[in-house]
């Protein structure tokens, strides 16, 4: 097969890893000898739940954010998002002192309307069953002049995620696999990326939610499947597709696409929260769910696992954990 | 007034961190933004709820542990506690393949006394209500010739647990204040030496919960204040009295002891999981409520706070948390 020329090189990593400096949080690397018990291997967990903002988001945002040509940045930025990319995306621009404006569904929950708003972006609300997000953000960009930068999909994006593996990689060493999980493919074809550069015999593996494993159909199919939005606890994962930009960088440097069940989601959510002392959302449970549960067999081997986010509302999170 | 001799010196300190390295987990210190604006200062959290067994407990019980003499070691220990100095000491016993026993109440949590046993120890079960678990303990460590480790008034004990300070202040340099919880005094009594030593103008306070505020008591009257078991979520500080070694130290080195609510424990707590995604037991949060609630004007400066562990029961936490 004939391969595609991949937007992102390790290099855009690297300068991305020199603009996150003293910005980012460098999250610690927490290991557990019950989880390794559990999972039959040495675990090494990239704690993103720790990160600004709440989830490793915030590394592709800034990145994108000052990677804004000097001639446009000033008019600010505009991204269609629920979740934490809203955060991060708003926290950039605050740092950057550029306008944002966000692009959120009517029904988000109140804690991140609010959490979005008080990093001072303007909320666009949205009709989730009439409007369509992607539109209303590319009509805005249009209009205002303003910068998109989606959730994945963008080479800028992309490089500010490898960040987190590079960082785990210097901090943990050497590793024999390093799970990440996948919804637009954003994280794990950053991650995938610096794996190869760093540890070259790492075996990279994304980690979907059963009811959306439309990442793993695309990845076997070579090319994009689009699925329904799949009814999943991991809401950071209930993309319909992978991006553009991810999956020909998946194709060369990710060794497998997994799935887990939200049973399974609720159970790494729990042995995070007694075991770890770790507030970790469902989306930031499916790769550790997938060790978990070995939905590998690592043989004993050095398992980097990143821990993608931790923000959940209280009351959802009391639900889970309550048991 | 005449200075007691002091039976800990930073020396002992320094000597357990040699031991305890490699053996405990270097905890991260970590920092929020939104923290610092709450509490008006710079915030640098010593995060002991990641520490192995969940507390910072697991460091004066391994240095104690580590410092019985060749000849009695291998008849191993004795300890009384309900809480996190029993993990703590079944877990040093386990790492040095001792044999210990560990009189913990008959209605201790269900998660604790499997916990205790995950570890390998004995448990001897008494009732609260009509039996001394000092007396208990001491019964046993005679009878077997086993070596008596108590939870916070021993030499041992106070200098494994001033490591968690001398981490933060290598971690996050100069710091003006240092504030540490304080149940018997043993983690507050090690912490101030490691201050003393290594930043002396520091001012260290302990905190403690307003209904148990003995140590408060005893830090004012300059002798120990015995109280009735206190009432507070804070299961960790319903000490009734502190530590004949740990006093001493206190009244050297520690510059004042304030007191926090339950309800201002219950904030933190959530503030925790919500914004730092941290799981913090009630008396883990009693520093930080502290800061968090200005109890006192640090003026913008830099304060380490030492979150002294996470071990509570998921159940609870959702209570707590549901709002």
């Amino acid at each position: 097969m004939q391969l595609a020329e991949l937007q992102v090189s390790y290099a855009d990593v690297a300068a991305a890893a020199q603009r996150l400096q003293g910005v980012a949080h460098r999250t610690p690397v927490l290991s557990s000898r019950q989880a390794d018990a559990l999972a039959g291997a040495r675990l090494f967990f990239k704690c993103e739940n720790l990160q600004r903002a709440g989830a490793f988001k915030f590394r592709g945002a800034y990145n994108a954010v000052s990677l804004i040509p000097a001639s446009d940045k000033q008019r600010g930025v505009v991204t269609h998002s629920s979740g934490n990319h809203a955060q991060a995306i708003a926290l950039a621009a605050s740092l950057a002192g550029i306008p944002a404006v966000i692009v959120m569904p009517k029904d988000a929950p109140a804690s991140k309307l609010a959490a979005t708003r008080g990093y001072g972006a303007d909320i666009v609300a949205y009709d989730r069953e009439t409007e369509n997000r992607e539109q209303i953000a590319e009509a805005i960009a249009r209009e205002r002049n303003m910068t998109l930068i989606p959730p994945y999909d963008h080479p800028h994006v992309v490089a500010g995620q490898g960040t987190a593996a590079r960082e785990l990689l210097e901090d943990a060493g050497p590793l024999d696999y390093l799970l990440v999980c996948l919804g637009g493919g954003g994280l794990l074809s950053g991650c995938a990326i610096a794996a190869n550069a760093l540890a070259p015999g790492c075996k990279v593996i994304g980690v979907e939610p059963e009811a959306g494993n439309d990442g793993q159909q695309s990845f076997r199919a070579k090319s994009i499947v689009e699925i329904a939005v799949p009814a999943t606890i991991a809401d950071g994962a209930r993309t319909t597709h992978v991006g553009a930009v991810n999956l020909p960088i998946m194709l060369r440097y990710v060794h497998d696409v997994v799935t887990v069940g939200d049973a399974e989601l609720i159970s790494a959510m729990r042995f995070f929260a007694e075991r770890m002392k770790l507030v970790v959302e469902p989306t930031g449970c499916l790769a550790a769910a997938a060790a978990l549960t070995r939905k590998v067999d690592f043989g004993g081997k050095r398992v980097g696992v990143v821990i993608s986010g931790g923000n959940i509302d209280l009351p959802v999170l009391a639900k889970f954990i309550a048991g």
